[in-house]
């Protein structure tokens, strides 16, 4: 619970009404209440922000007009909203102590101000620093680093010889560690390359539920710091990807490739193995990447969705195309054949 | 173990032949032995149907002279065949109790006839309704409500404030409420949204292994009643898929997207954000949906396989397609010049 | 730690050098210092091999001269790398016994050669063979199998009935045995088909983490001897994948579906169900497979990265490609008139 005054502190706007007001939480335009702060971000809200019964409304200065109720201007309200989301959310800061239930390894160091939930199991000589939070389930293996004030929900998995960076979230249902696909050929079957790469994850860094990021094979994978990354999300071994890169869902990238700073791929796309992808890249849902890309910009892969039966008729020419392009040219000649 | 005459009243069909015959389990036509009962839902196994040595056999009416043992005589022998495969499932209803090694916060409630399995956590305020199954190293969030007669199979995670209604299925490995992906850009990093809402399951919805739902950024996820979700799949914060949809395994909807009611989605389907799909839509499998659908119907998009050599030579005319396309027109108006 | 004539011995190889210089790990030309052996298997890495420092290096004959340290002269630098990469791995072999947080059901028979660790559930009548090794928070479900020398990662489910033969490695988070996803139709709505066939992982496969596998709904799905399968893949109920296939990460392949022997799926393909994939089949990276494929060979679906501007324009005229061919089929014909 807080006064409208101290969330403008928070944020550094200006008020425009009562600065005791209480506010308990935070919600839509069209759900909040009295006792509820919003945000007002898309043009396309405009309606419900008129109708908003919202206690407070985080705005630019020129929409203050169509606040009813109190107003904090900001620059950028969306900015505004995240960094107070946090000041609501639900989770508490780590209850310091070891569940009785967990079974940590005597050479392991935990630091005494991390909480570390039930069932729990820790291996042997890793580090566990100030601030943490380990949920019900997770495994941490041996030789695991996990910086201050880093997050592990319930049922993570950590391989040994993992290190995460400060400030880290990893959701329920990941896996770093796991080996690499790596396998030599030998007479039609496969012989097994063991992986012992580690997983290097920078500050800052939050993973998703359910993704996999293995292992590198003789060096580690590595995540630097800021980056993003969305549910199940597949990093392969030796994998690179840069600073405060964005990743949404169901994406995978395949072995070796190098991501650059500042990239955005979109839910679905897959990266095929041993690419550069440039700094400021970005690619839309569903593409599929098998070059490297020098040049920043945006690019896409697939085409358009259409109603099935007109789809199934493309589809046959699809693979007429380069027949049909030949016919075009040869029709081309045979035209410029008559002009002259 | 059952006799012909039980199962014959359960499904309601006209038995032809000796209704003492004891089944034991179900089997395809292939496999079945005397004592195990097979039905005939697919006219390409015509002939596995007449060298059956079943027991006895799910059929039309018609197809009864084609059954050399004993026949069931059903509208929808594929239906009927359903609705007899729980009789025979492995599953046995929950043995109530809590084992010794599940942990449990002493503000949950759990109702008596429920199961709570090994190793299971239970969060605060938890409440576990009536015959339930919590299977091993699940996770139950505080404030989560499972509701009667739901089953969670081993190593799920609920985050908090996930409810489910009644008689839900979640398989293993599957994560509900972990945080949806948001965040506001400031100065070229990424600020964490902290997200708030929770996770809503209607009755009889099933989930499957690895599927990741996310909570809500500020009011719940959403899944309707009878919704069937198969493995794999990611459903982001904010999606609300409508009553009996059903999704096939590996597909992802990115955020605030509303599903309708009745629509199929295939394997491996990308639907991008905030975007509304009109009920009895069906989307064909690796489909990207990135607009709106108001029209029911079939949907696709993609390319169809071919050779890969083939397939190099179409996919370079495809980026030359916009460029094909002019040219045709050009050629279109030179032929019609000559003509006039 | 190795002399470097007990490395040579096992590989079978000629060595060029001081046999008695200590090896301890591993690395790449690049990062490879006095202690440790190194592997030249891409001519592009020639100028690393060059300024290698590593102790030794794996070599074809022919690259001998470019070898500044000791060298290992084999026919296949990449396989012998392969066959030494187990000796260096970060994996003890298993501890013999059962942890006391592990709970065993009394019906169940665990090698004393076997390795249980803490919070692990095993089941009723499961066998657990010599030499395993089932990691912290896995779930072994009633009637399961794990043969000899297999090894089952952290936080593993495997559902009642599943079979694991000799050799096997299932990484983390992986869950086998879950339903399939079958339904009938009723009145608009779903009923559930409950799936009793179980699974059956042949000798030396590998599956990787987050990798579903569901049970088969009356026979069981099979996996088969030497397959590897990558991270997050989807298998689908009553799949058949064939002898030393291996299948790069998520991908998903429906039911009844039956890959041959010696395939090779790339990353994100889709197969749809009840098709037949002939052995020695290659799928590029996120195609699409949707009718049988009878002749060995590679194939492919999808369109190539085209920088988004430029995909816009060529996916609108995608969708008028049945139109295109007809107005080109047309110009020819007008053309063929008027050459007469």
């Amino acid at each position: 619970m807080y006064i409208l005054n101290e969330l403008v502190e928070r944020v550094g706007g200006q008020l425009i009404g009562d600065g005791t007001r209480i506010i308990r939480s935070l919600a839509t335009l069209e759900d909040a209440g009295p006792e509820q702060l919003s945000f007002f971000a898309n043009p396309r809200y405009l309606k419900q922000l008129r109708a908003s019964r919202a206690g407070a409304v985080l705005v630019q200065e020129k929409m203050s007009g169509d606040v009813s109720g109190a107003a904090i201007l900001v620059a950028d309200p969306y900015l505004a909203y995240a960094q107070l989301s946090q000041l609501f959310d639900w989770r508490a800061g780590p209850v310091p102590g070891i569940h009785a239930s967990a079974v940590v390894h005597p050479s392991a160091q935990v630091h005494p101000t991390a909480e570390i939930a039930a069932q729990v199991v820790i291996g042997e000589r890793a580090i566990i620093e100030a601030d943490t939070y380990i949920g019900p389930n997770t495994v941490i293996g041996r030789d695991c680093r996990i910086g201050e004030a880093s997050r592990l929900e319930a049922s993570v998995v950590l391989y040994p010889d993992v290190w995460l960076g400060e400030r880290v979230i990893v959701h329920s249902g990941s896996v770093l560690g796991a080996d690499g696909f790596g396998f030599a050929r030998h007479q039609q079957r496969w012989v097994k390359i063991y992986q012992s790469g580690g997983v290097r994850i920078g500050d800052d860094v939050e993973i998703g539920a359910g993704v996999t990021i293995d292992r590198g094979a003789l060096s580690p994978t590595r995540i630097e710091r800021g980056v993003k990354l969305d549910n199940q999300i597949q990093i392969a071994h030796n994998v690179v990807i840069g600073e405060d890169s964005a990743i949404a869902g169901c994406t995978g990238i395949a072995g070796s490739t190098r991501i650059g700073k500042r990239c955005t791929l979109a839910g679905m796309v897959g990266v095929t193995g041993h690419l550069q992808i440039a700094d400021d890249t970005h690619i839309t849902a569903m593409s599929l990447v098998s070059k490297s890309i020098n040049t920043p910009g945006a690019y896409s892969s697939g085409t358009g969705l259409e109603p099935h039966q007109q789809w199934k008729r493309n589809v046959v020419r699809f693979r007429q195309l380069d027949e049909l392009a030949k016919r075009v040219r040869s029709i081309e000649l045979t035209q410029a054949d008559k002009t002259e």
